[in-house]
Order: structure tokens, then sequence, then C-alpha cells
């Protein structure tokens, strides 16, 4: 993809401060991070999202990812780790990006999976449930 | 773990809106979900976060989450998917939870990775990805 800015990245036409590369995959700072030590995993080929992800590199993207995820949470004195991917929406590169971000207690971050709602009625919920299942 | 609420719901002692289910994993809504038809893919067997899941179960546990975010965008008729993982901090269950929540465009959600902040310097990115990649 010509104008992918990860895929510059990963054939170093862009900089970017590089924590981690094997030959599928590579790790970096993100620029704008929630917090110090908060890293982008991509693949170096050009793939959108998740769902476009070949079976076969799923396994070695989130055992790099895992790595990543320890190796994070060590170096930055951390006490957990935030491990994300937004597809297609509030997805800023339309390029696989596995956020990893160090979380500390009281860091700021705790309210933001709220609001959450609750199921109107329990049967609104099992439809919720069929519907999902029937498209597995 | 005698106390923990997903393995009780892996063995079905709790119920659940089951949406999925193979011999190593199992899927079901988040009764406090973000938007509706949010999942939580979970291992059956205890395992507390990403860094404690066993290298072989990695593959298969997010192909299972590929899977399901295919699913949970089509059956919900939604534009893209969140697919995320607290380990320890904000982690509600100590019990791994993959959370795959469909997402719009609008829906709110949009703001949800700010503030983010800059690195003060480039010396200070720099050092800090080499710390990050010693640990790796």
């Amino acid at each position: 993809m010509d104008n992918c800015v990860f895929c510059k990245i990963a054939k170093r036409e862009v900089p970017a401060a590089i924590v981690y590369e094997d030959e599928a995959f590579l790790a970096f700072l993100d620029i704008t991070p929630l917090f110090e030590g908060h890293c982008l995993l991509i693949t170096k080929s050009h793939v959108e999202t998740l769902a476009d992800l070949p079976p076969d590199s799923v396994g070695p993207f989130f055992l790099a990812g895992q790595r990543l995820a320890r190796a994070v949470e060590t170096a930055m004195g951390a006490q957990g780790t935030f491990v994300a991917l937004n597809n297609k929406v509030s997805q800023s590169v339309p390029h696989i990006h596995l956020h990893v971000v160090p979380r500390r207690k009281g860091d700021g971050l705790k309210g933001f999976f709220w609001p959450r709602s609750k199921y109107a009625t329990a049967e609104r919920m099992n439809e919720v449930a069929a519907q999902i299942a029937a498209a597995l």
C-alpha cells in the first residue's frame, strides 16, 4: 500500500522507535501514547483488520503480542497491560495494529470502559446471543 | 478456581448467554455491555492474563476471537469491532476474557482512547524504546 504509514515504517521509509522485529511483524512506540511505553505491533505486509489476518498468521501475531505485553509491563515497571485492536471504527491507520499499553492502578484510565448499559430484558439478551451464535 | 465466576460459567454452574463453545474456549454476552452484542471469550481452564496463556493456546484462542469478531460485526449489523484484553489493571474478573464489542461511527466511544500525550523529547522516546527492546 503506497500511502500506508505503517507499511512505510515496515519498509524503513518512515522512522519509528522500533522495539521488536521478526520476519513477519514489527513493534514500535506509538508517537501519541496513552502512557509512555505504549507500543503498536503490526504485520509487515499490509493487512487491514483482525478479520483480514490470514489464519496461519493469527497465532504468531498474538504470540509476539504476548511477548510484547510481558516486556512492556516489565520494562515500564507497570502493574498490568491493556491490549487492544480497533477494527475499522476508531482505527486511525487502516493497517492492523495491536495496542500494548502499560497500566497502573489510578492511572486515570479506570473509567474508560464506561458507561456500560444493561439489556432491557432477558429475552432481548437471549435474542442477541442467538443472532451471534447463528453468525458463527 | 472455586470462586471464579468465569470458571463457574464454563462449568455451567452460573448461567450465561453463550454464543460459542469448543473444547477449550467459551464465549458469552457481557451482562453489562458497552453495546448490545458485546461478548467475552474465555478459556475453560483458569488462566489469569494474556501473559499466563500457554503458548500452544495463544493461536487457537485468538482464532476463536477472530471468528467471534467477524460474527459480532455481522450479527449486529455493525461497522467494526473493538477487541481488547485488560491484564490485571481494570480486569474485573481475574480470568482471561477477550472483549469483542460491535462498533459504529458516532457510537460515543470515539474519544475513549484519549487523552493521549507526547514524549517530552526524542531522547526520552528512544530511551523508552531501548528499555522495552531490552526486556524482550
